[in-house]
């Protein structure tokens, strides 16, 4: 009971030197990497870079005791800070203490719902948002983080935050462009996408191991800091008008206690919910994918617990919402991380960062973060995913179009809710118009196909309609509409089977229309028979009167019913 | 296509002297019978009596040229009435003016709803409504009804409009009880409710034929009316408190133009929604009911015009939402109407009523009207449904059961609007945790079967898993779930065979899905194979790649899997 909510208990007992060692070598490679983008996300946000470290804290430490993915590293990730940055200037201005404030709350509001759906064991809820509306929320999110960033990489101010508004600011500012600025976000965003292309195979032609190139070409974004801090510092470019991030306060994370404000908890709680919901899919979807590369399971109930806590963890030491992010956890994957051990050495090196060396970056500029943001959501634009989907479905397709769009113009919540109702809707609509098919036997089997597609016996007074759907009520009357208008077109008829291999459920609207065609096709002197019932909805069946006045029989099989009614060819 | 929108052209040319006769006995016994009922239902509404006879005017003309029920009778009925004054006591107070006003506007949103959803051919919409929920909203609308005429019954004056406020209020003010109204409602109740129970039968006993009989018990409020005025005028028991309709205008009813103010548009939008679905639904089951009873047909897309219609000629005479009703239609069937004709020569009835009769309706007590009401309303609370949807259906029963809940409590709008939620979610919920069931071969023969309820033939090494479920994206990740515990607690697995008789569809969600078991399944060495997939669905899995990538085969039958992947028996 103790490990299923504390599964750190079921692997620490096991650890040993070896472990240790490929842990103590992750977490260090972690540290270095992931302090640009902690710092970028926390921007993004429209918080303090400093907040992005804070949140790589404490959080990793209840991920370590609660997680069941082995090597998931959780901190600030672009998608959340994007969503944070769009709820909190909702309700206050950033830069104010109140905006501080409200990142907590939502920290803990996000939070606390993902513990109560821990508790509630509703991660299916999660399943509500298919794969075109994730990716079409991706992608869409992607373009609106690019949009967010272009103002720092040209040096240009720019106050809109809609999408539209932004571009036509951007192009009206254009002349404030800031050629220093222009110079170090560019060049970094130039560096960063040369060796995102080709650093591996380079470096690898200089003579390094596979393993080190993958390592420095991941190293890419702590280079282009490096080089662009040294220079700012050394040719005082701050005083040429450069952004930088200027001063963060050292030391550790003090301890906050967000506030209580009925008006601001519930005008933060639909986007905590959503930050939950897209944190956690994303967070469980790679701790899964990870997880079956070493043959592992992880339990996405206990996830929800586990990002529960990091989300508490946030919201008590100045931090914002949180969840497992893609870079920081592909690094610490192939960094060799065996435990969540990993995590913890990183919380240490990221800790002695904040305690010692936040003065070295006071000449980071902001520029440098918008380049590194801007590459590593590249990846989230997927065209070709777009494309497939089109392809594939077109009822797919349009919840995904629907969530771009939403998410471009209205919003990232817009987005997300648009979609995910676009898509229930289409689901209901394709299951209250479903599929039927009249088959025929194929000669010499048992086997039934539909008569428009194979050729196959018939008998003219008997009709063999196979339902392709579970009966509910949204398709009930359809289903009455089917039969009534197969009897009136074939005035021959005398019995009709509905075979109900494809139908999994009969609910109590459906048995009313059942009870209908039944008494009808009686006027008609039609007799109507089931066959290929299946056995839960069997057991459904016989707790009403259904049975007991229907006409006809219950076959097993279809060929059952169509040797017992189909007379002999004469 | 002219026949198509005016129905009307259909039957019109082809009507004959005996046609016209048996409409007109069915036009005059309606508009005897309808009178009350009509004033009864516009006081219900919290509206003058006189708008009940002005909506059964001109809509009738409308429902006659553009409605394809032979039979059926529009005007205003009990649980729109009971909505209406619910939408309108939320905008303004009974009574006044704009009270008056907004009832058009109400029935002209309503009308123009429906002609859109009639244009757009929506009429499946209705179908969202499941039988349980309608059951349920029209069981709670009953007591909401009987709970707002107990008042009148006896005299006591009630504010609240609150089921609970209402029967407090009822309590405290029960010492105003006022003798004379008491005699007369609970007389008239308890006769009437005698005349429905035992009339037909005993007018039978004296003699009169089976059909004079049913006449005449129909026939009760129009005597309960009779007797009442009268004893009311005679007695002058106005002076002595009985409430009384009072004076009615004389004459056609006014040319109306409702107003346009977009706060009160806004704030009626939702109430006519839900109004004219419920309207909808109501009517067209009648109307097939009817139809099916004389073999004709009825179009519900061409119904939704009709009904549009209707109310968009009450919005312009200054009339109340309508819809087919009850016990006006069952009265017109019965006393034999043949033709659409029938309800415009009750139309002709009704207004010579409205003309001139109107000073012979001022003594007739409230009261009456309420018992009438109330009588008419039994009905509709249907506990053998109740009861038979709990046994049939913890679901069905649970989205019933909050309707009534919630109609009860918070209201019509809330009772439907929660109901419809409910079903709607339970429904995604069973379908996003499919049944799925291994299954074995019953000897000797081609069928499969669960191995957990029949006696079957397997084979260690060969798995073959029936999906009893669409696959979208709510249960992807389910069946992934599925599919690798049974990887896991097989090892001796070589094959896994998904029989897809059950499944009607595969998203883009699922697809992903089915890529991923397949991968993993092939690096455990384990092939992937599917049986019985349906046309349709094949048609779609050709325009992606997963065909392509799959490592088994596509089998047209779970036997033809069997025979090529099950190793005779040693």
């Amino acid at each position: 009971m103790l490990k299923r909510y504390l599964p750190i208990l079921t692997w620490l007992p096991h650890y040993n030197r070896r472990l240790g060692a490929a842990d103590l070598l992750a977490g260090f490679i972690v540290t270095v990497m992931v302090i640009p983008q902690s710092l970028a996300y926390a921007v993004l946000a429209g918080l303090p870079a400093v907040v992005g470290l804070y949140a790589s804290l404490l959080p990793a430490l209840a991920y370590a005791l609660l997680g069941t993915s082995r090597t998931l590293a959780v901190g600030p990730v672009a998608i959340i800070a994007l969503m944070t940055g769009a709820a909190l200037s909702g309700v206050a201005t950033p830069g104010t203490n109140e905006y501080l404030q409200a990142a907590l709350v939502l920290s803990l509001l996000s939070g606390a719902i993902l513990i109560i759906m821990g508790l509630l064991r509703m991660g299916f809820v999660a399943n509500f948002l298919s794969h075109p509306v994730i990716g079409g929320f991706l992608s869409a999110s992607g373009i609106l983080i690019a949009a967010s960033q272009i103002g720092h990489l040209l040096g240009i101010e720019l106050a809109a935050r809609e999408l539209l508004p932004r571009l036509a600011e951007l192009v009206q500012n254009f002349p404030q462009l800031h050629l220093p600025t222009l110079a170090i976000g560019l060049g970094s965003l130039l560096f960063l996408l040369l060796m995102r292309q080709f650093g591996r195979a380079s470096l690898r032609r200089l003579g390094l191991s596979g393993q080190l190139a993958d390592l420095l070409t991941r190293a890419g974004p702590v280079f282009a800091v490096l080089v662009t801090t040294l220079a700012t510092w050394h040719w005082g470019l701050e005083q040429r008008g450069v952004t930088v991030i200027g001063d963060i306060p050292q030391g550790l994370p003090p301890l906050t206690l967000p506030g209580f404000d009925a008006t601001l908890w519930q005008a933060l709680l639909v986007p905590a919910l959503l930050i939950s919901i897209v944190g956690f899919v994303e967070s469980v979807s790679m701790g899964q994918m990870l997880a079956a590369r070493r043959r592992e399971r992880i339990s996405p109930n206990q996830e929800l617990l586990a990002l529960g806590g990091t989300n508490l963890a946030a919201a008590f030491t100045a931090g914002m919402p949180v969840s497992g992010g893609l870079t920081r956890t592909v690094i610490n994957h192939d960094a060799g991380a065996q435990t969540p051990l990993a995590g913890l050495f990183a919380m240490f090196g990221i800790g002695a960062v904040t305690l010692f060396l936040t003065p070295a970056l006071h000449y980071l500029p902001i520029a440098t973060l918008a380049a590194t943001i801007t590459v590593s959501i590249i990846t989230l634009i997927d065209v070709p995913m777009i494309r497939q989907t089109w392809r594939y479905s077109r009822s797919d397709f349009s919840a995904m179009a629907l969530t771009i769009l939403l998410t471009l113009v209205e919003g990232v919540e817009a987005g997300i809710l648009g979609g995910v109702t676009l898509s229930i809707g289409l689901f209901l609509y394709r299951t209250s118009r479903p599929h039927s098919a009249l088959v025929g036997r194929i000669s010499g089997t048992e086997h039934f196909r539909n008569v428009e597609r194979h050729d196959t016996e018939t008998a003219s007074h008997l009709a063999l309609l196979r339902i392709d759907e579970s009966l509910y009520f949204a398709n009930a009357r359809y289903l009455e509409d089917t039969v009534y208008d197969l009897v009136a077109t074939r005035p021959e008829l005398e019995h009709v089977v509905l075979i109900c291999s494809a139908v999994n459920l009969i609910d109590a609207s459906a048995l009313e229309s059942l009870d209908a065609i039944n008494a009808r096709l009686n006027d008609s002197r039609v007799m109507l028979h089931l066959a290929e019932v299946k056995g839960p909805v069997m057991d459904q069946l016989k707790r009403s009167d259904f049975l007991d006045d229907m006409t006809g029989r219950v076959f097993l099989s279809s060929y059952a019913a169509w040797r017992e009614l189909s007379r002999p060819p004469e």
